[in-house]
């Protein structure tokens, strides 16, 4: 174990030794296997049928005037108590003017996130309103760990996308903090980002701000989108007014929205998959028909978040055999219309412990071998979305450079069988020193920067430090090592300056709640 | 936390709550997609065409005398220093003649093993010299431990089988061990085992008391087996005597093997999965050669065990990107041979702790989608095969019913999506009290034995236990609530009275080495 003295003197001091984690590059992932399809054609056209059926007899209820004028002009049916009904043929129509595939360039355009076909995408945990590390304990969320958890995602390769919030600045006033959190998001990280869309006024302070981020008009930021949100459906079917202006607001200027509904089997849907996928779909289905009334053509995500409950206390679960089915059957609707797919690997354990890790394995296997487009809460989700836990981020990247790693092509040729080396080494020899291992031994197999391989012996010797124990100390490493991506300081000034209009011009003021159509 | 003294007083008295974990069914569990294949079809030519041209060039250095006669006696060529050279025509015809499937009957024939196909099964941890659990520490491998992993394994419906011993009882004397193991695995258990293949006196024994335990006589046994052993190549290119009349004395008897090459990535192999392929496929081919030789038709199953090390230290890695690989690309070249596919779900850590799990999981994954049928190690595996430990059985117990519940086909119909339960329910509403839902509560999800699903405030309030700790809790309820499956006392009293005869026998000299053949 470590010496308690010589510890509390390190962070005193501040002096953390510099690491530098073996990471995987930077790179476009693709699912090189064909999407792993639990239900047949018959078990598609079925949810099919009935999510239209759903639409056009009972229908979503949508709060929000322009939201209903909208579905109002396209044709739907909108009665006295706000419930939309759509024809399935006007709601597929709509529906394929969505693209199949698009891509969000953030302030650096290495960093451009590709949406659709075989690309993964694994993105930070997103919501929580605690946070939690093993040093200081669980704690209500704030923006200096917001700024925390920005970095770890800037830090690590394998990270891609941000969701809408990593932790809930509580400390910060509701009005504004968008603005913190944005500010936060470009400053830390030039990394593409979900921002909250709740109201119409958040989601134009995330374009004006990502258009001030690239340097580009908010007219061009149309043709480039870099601002995205993800919003849900309150399941059962309804739609709020503060998440379809959110998106709608987006909409407006071309910028891409995931529409998700919260869909927990036993609880918000029938508890049966067949009925939560029929809901996820209908919900889903017309959140994006919305959004294509707005604007033909706007990039779109389908989300599904499908889990199911615990039935004998109404807990949610996450990462159960249900969840990782879902991911994989919502894949299969996805593609049915041609919309790119996001989903999550989440789970429900109270500690980042055992459970925590098998539940999200499952949640993950399930959402990339399904081909989730984007997978969210990939890295430090924990308690249900309730927390954002700063070991579970260490651990779930290592899982994710596993995955990574795991879906690269396997090369086998003559040289790499190396029938010479097995002619030299002999039955009963060793290959540790053979010429063709020599050539390769530095890049031969995935290095994880997690786990620890020593012996039993050695092992103890080091001080017997299980993986959670390794995750607490390589988090402060980070944060003391993180260095923030190059940003002109004339931009960084413009975006300060925004935040500071904005925050005078609100006030104690909301955010304007209704879209700004053009 | 644990109020000490109450447990001090539990644990002397012996007073441990009984307890009824909730388990899925015993079941033959198959996987229904389709398996997922890594490599094309010329990637697998490559493998097959360089292992023949291995094993025709360099061959595999035998052990035995007996073994070579067999060889030499089919026409392979076998020079003076015990090389075996085989023409590629020589061993597909051998191969051949192996069954594409069969099934193994223990005493209880509702437990009959299924081999083959896209039948999964998951087998108990075996060969560790050491056991561990929380309570009482690490600690070298003994019968009593033996014992309780058998107890284990018999106990979880998930567990279908046990590998060649779960623990060495290193506090018995190691010429008759066997026997003592045979003995407790028949008695506390009425499922499959696989027994230690170290000399054919070990395996006659295993023959002679499962014909015993299922009141039949060895030759019947032939055509219904029981007994069976994995044996491993020493890689690269060396099979011990030991292990190859181990194997033959059950072919002879027309009992399975399974012959798995121990091919580590960059040490028993070149330090690419090209090279460790066609080393595995060339060893094992030949190892099942010699079984078709010594009895034409006998089961026999196509084992891998390609993982990698680490190259910085040389250390033994499971559960890496490589090993999942290695066990998706196995199940390709033993579809390619018409063979039943072994592999593995291992892991490198120390600890039962993240790295355990992420680990396991890998490889299980990799195993499951590949369609391992027989994957061994799934229960109780730690330090890289160093240690049996009583929490990893229970952790991993419950990732195997995860699994076993992820690969049930989907019931979808209208009966189970529900639009009348939608109908009733109404946006905003929930399912909980529903019709629908109060007809399917019970068995609509699958239920956790080991998860914990509370809130932070109920779990913080019943000891903030997390899974490791959960484990601790739960192994010695099992071996407290314990029963041996039904054993017609006449049937153990021969047993025991095999075991006394067969201890007298031998005294202190090692069990025949070389095989009778009939």
């Amino acid at each position: 174990m470590n010496n308690p003295r010589k510890r509390r003197r390190a962070r005193k001091t501040g002096a953390v030794a510099k690491v530098a984690l073996p990471q995987l590059e930077r790179r476009v992932l693709r699912n090189r296997f064909a999407p792993v399809e639990p239900l047949d054609e018959e078990q598609i056209n079925l949810i099919h049928e009935a999510s239209m059926t759903l639409l056009e007899e009972q229908g979503i209820e949508v709060l929000g005037d322009m939201a209903l004028d909208l579905f109002r002009k396209a044709g739907a049916d909108v009665d006295s108590a706000g419930v939309v009904r759509m024809d399935r043929g006007l709601l597929m129509e709509a529906i394929a003017s969505a693209p199949e595939k698009f891509s969000v360039t953030p302030r650096n355009d290495a960093n451009t996130l590709q949406v659709g076909e075989d690309v993964i995408n694994f993105g930070m945990v997103s919501g929580p309103p605690n946070v939690h590390d093993n040093i200081n304990g669980r704690r209500m969320g704030n923006i200096r760990d917001f700024e925390s958890l920005v970095k770890f995602g800037q830090y690590f390769n394998v990270i891609t996308f941000f969701g809408n919030q990593a932790v809930a600045p509580t400390d910060l006033p509701v009005n504004t903090r968008h603005l913190d959190t944005l500010l936060a998001s470009i400053v830390y990280s030039d990394k593409p980002f979900f921002s909250t869309g709740i109201g119409a006024g958040r989601s134009l302070d995330a374009i004006n701000m990502c258009a001030i981020a690239r340097g580009i008009s908010v007219e061009e930021l149309a043709a480039s989108p870099s601002a995205m949100t993800n919003i849900n459906v309150n399941s059962p079917r309804k739609l709020d007014d503060s998440m379809a202006y959110g998106a709608m607001q987006l909409a407006t200027h071309g910028q891409p929205v995931s529409v998700t509904p919260f869909t927990l089997m036993g609880a918000m849907t029938p508890a049966t998959l067949g009925g939560a996928l029929v809901q996820q779909n209908a919900e889903a289905l017309l959140g994006i028909a919305l959004l294509q009334f707005t604007r033909p053509g706007t990039p779109v995500i389908y989300g599904g978040f499908t889990s199911n409950v615990d039935m004998r206390s109404g807990s949610p679960a996450f990462g159960t055999p249900e969840n990782a089915m879902a991911n994989l059957a919502g894949g299969q609707l996805s593609r049915f219309y041609k919309l790119p797919h996001r989903t999550s690997a989440c789970n429900a354990s109270n500690a980042v412990d055992l459970q925590a890790v098998y539940e999200t394995q499952m949640a993950l296997w399930g959402s990339v071998m399904g081909h989730g487009n984007l997978i969210y809460h990939t890295a430090g989700w924990l308690e249900g979305g309730l927390v954002a836990s700063f070991e579970k981020v260490i651990v779930d990247c290592e899982m994710l450079q596993h995955m990574t790693q795991f879906l690269q092509p396997v090369k086998i040729d003559l040289d790499e069988i190396g029938l010479d080396a097995m002619r030299e080494v002999g039955p009963g020899g060793h290959f540790f020193g053979c010429e063709h291992t020599m050539a390769r031994y530095k890049d031969a197999f995935y290095q994880p920067f997690l786990s620890d391989w020593q012996n039993h012996e050695n092992w103890v010797a080091s001080g017997s430090k299980d993986a959670t124990q390794r995750a607490t100390e390589i988090w402060p490493k980070i944060l003391q090592e993180f260095e923030a991506p190059p940003l002109d300081p004339a931009i960084k000034e413009e975006l300060e300056a925004y935040v500071v209009k904005r925050k005078e011009e609100l006030g104690k003021e909301e955010p304007a709640l209704e879209p700004v159509l053009i």
